[in-house]
């Protein structure tokens, strides 16, 4: 493997080893000195196009706990508003010395196109609304740190999954550790077409509710147009928010997931969000120490440096 | 101590130990290669809702003398402008492994919200016109190292009392270190009720400027509204600028103080803040090394790591 | 040596002690682990009151590969919007502990003013339309590692000359290191006065096409003025423009430069662009190990540290 582009096609031995390795990762970031020097000399740039914070934090913290250096491209005052492509864009970034590139964009496919250009190991760290497979490596973690495994697992998949590459990321990575997916939304905010998803579909949360092992929430994405194809946050609640009352008749352990950043009082109410079943900052910590591994991996880190 | 969030009510021994520590720190600094170990590991989160530079790049160099790692979190592009609510924000950057939160924000109060949301020590980093502590340690550091100590000093702060978080800092800490503290302003710049407050205040410069061991200039600060409550700028000067002519009055070992910005013409005449007097420049280089101690003492780093 | 402003006047010896010292750290940057202890402690603080993404991550980039901790100034925030002058910005970032200045400025002169206000090294990032001396270095050594060195190599400098600090910056280097140069471009694009300037010029690429060593392809900058007084990007091409047609009449073994960004279908054909007679890639890495060198000299790095 040299790139983490997607988790369609991924193969379950190569899940399974970058879930091990940030395994022992989440252990590290449990020690009084977080950080080993695993990558020590090495440069992580972090080319995000489209902006963001959480992610872009995530990416860094995990570079820094390994000893690499970070090389941080802001498009916003850079070359690109001059002209130049992409493509010298990231062959610049390159020939810097940058040793493996994180790449965010708001185009389909960009971090493709980027893996093409450049040696460098590529991970896409979010295309449109495509991909985001780290995303699914630290659910897919905090689901097995949860349950011990993914295997038959039902997990629900709720909201906008149209504009969600959360949920296009989650699906083959949840499918492929064994476990089965229901995507839960309305027709307006379900793909037009399902063929060659690992999945079921229904419009109705509540008549899988209690069937279901993990729900996962998606955020509704005001950004992404996903609000225009609904009449209201209210109503968006009232047929697939987590609620106090729904929360009430899930099993005693299902576990609820989040992306983030959550908005509360919409696709999830304030007492769920704070229930320890509510498993979102165990995905923020997981999402550094998955990070961790797909840096180690990619850049072939020694295990004992 | 877990948390450094306000002067008022701190104990004058903590002050001491942390005054103890800047001063060894700032000789650290002087060293030829000012680094040391102490917090190798540690990652500390500087969140400043409110927008600076000096500030911040101060905490970011104490950190990094410090041999700690600085995640630096930028509202600009954050998950705050998705509607993600601010106790969020703070849970999700304490789950990526920070260790010790810096925050400035706008809102009088925000830090101690943050620290009721964290287990995190939070270094109040400003809030509002409410506290700065750091500037008071970095000031009262400044003043040790002229007089020996603040203890009888009599100490003028002149300027914008009412907007200011600097005035409200200083005055806790130079009070609890034995100085006197005189308030300088026209009454519309005075905090409407002074109970409390251990100073006394006066509304011209001139009755007391020649008792005066050290007199601290306050910004005039336009974007807090600083501005809409006094005629004008060159009026501002007549009345309370650090005018040559006032200089030449003051007795011959008087210190000026400012928290800069300086508006050199307006709170500051030029030859003044070229003087050998004027301490500006100790105060930004205090400022490092007493955020190095206070960093150090609320994140236990070894002395001898 | 205490400052890098300009490369007008710069000694021969000088010039190859930086280049002979670049050379070395571009062998560095191809070791597995690019990274040397030799600044280890020290401050680089980058002061870009010009937007730049390149120029201020290659500095960075090679502040980091020499072990040096980063101080980033960023006007947008700064204390320069509270009417702060920059003498003053200038003297606070000496105070918080940088060891050296990189400063980038819009105004010609700048970094002049930097290095009579501060007792620390500054290097001139780029001032205004004037001079940008660590490009004129990577440049060189990027022909150095072409022909073996620059003496009486053919130099043909096309295109925006009069808005071009990488011109100014280029044509000293290039003459000091025994290299002839010509200036190629349109009356309106070349300096009203060429007294001094170690150069020829003419007004026609066709005429001396043939015998040029390297052509020096400059970037049309439309944000400088650069557009107003040409016509249009497809006339500027047919005149000025390397295009494919031109390319082959080169000599074999001529090279072509291009500071970057570059505008392909302007400036350059995209057959061009991506042929490896254009070396704008090896300046890319060249430039980071030009300013390791700089930075490494002027705050007397040790060798073997």
């Amino acid at each position: 493997m040299r790139d983490l582009l997607t988790t369609e096609g991924l193969a379950r031995e190569r899940l399974e080893s970058l879930l091990a390795d940030g395994e022992e990762f989440a252990e590290v970031m449990r020690r009084p000195i977080p950080k080993v020097p695993a990558l020590r000399g090495k440069t992580v740039a972090t080319m995000f196009f489209e902006p963001s914070t959480r992610t872009r934090m995530s990416f860094e913290r995990a570079a820094r706990a390994l000893s690499a250096d970070v090389l941080s491209f802001s498009p916003a005052t850079s070359s690109l508003k001059k002209g130049e492509s992409l493509k010298d864009t990231v062959l610049t970034i390159q020939a810097m010395g940058a040793d493996l590139m994180v790449v965010r964009h708001t185009a389909t496919g960009a971090p493709w196109r980027v893996a093409e250009w450049t040696r460098l190991p590529v991970v896409n760290g979010g295309d449109g609304a495509h991909q985001h497979p780290t995303q699914a490596l630290l659910d897919s973690l905090t689901l097995r740190q949860r349950f011990g495994g993914l295997d038959g697992l039902r997990i629900g998949i709720v909201g906008d999954i149209r504009h969600s590459r959360v949920a296009r990321s989650d699906v083959y990575a949840f499918a492929t550790l064994g476990a089965s997916v229901t995507l839960v939304a309305p027709p307006t905010l379900l793909p037009p077409d399902l063929t060659g998803w690992p999945v079921e579909a229904t419009n109705t949360l509540d008549d899988v509710l209690t069937e279901l092992d993990a729900v996962y929430l998606l955020r509704v994405q005001a950004e992404r147009g996903g609000a225009s194809v609904f009449p209201s946050l209210p109503e968006y609640r009232e047929r697939f928010g987590m609620t106090r009352r729904r929360f009430a008749r899930l099993k005693p352990d299902t576990a609820v997931l989040h992306p983030g950043p959550m908005i509360r009082g919409v696709e999830i109410d304030q007492e769920v969000a704070d229930d320890p079943r509510c498993l979102v900052l165990d995905q923020v910590t997981n999402g550094v120490a998955v990070r961790m591994a797909v840096l180690f991996q990619l850049l072939g880190g020694e295990r004992d440096a």
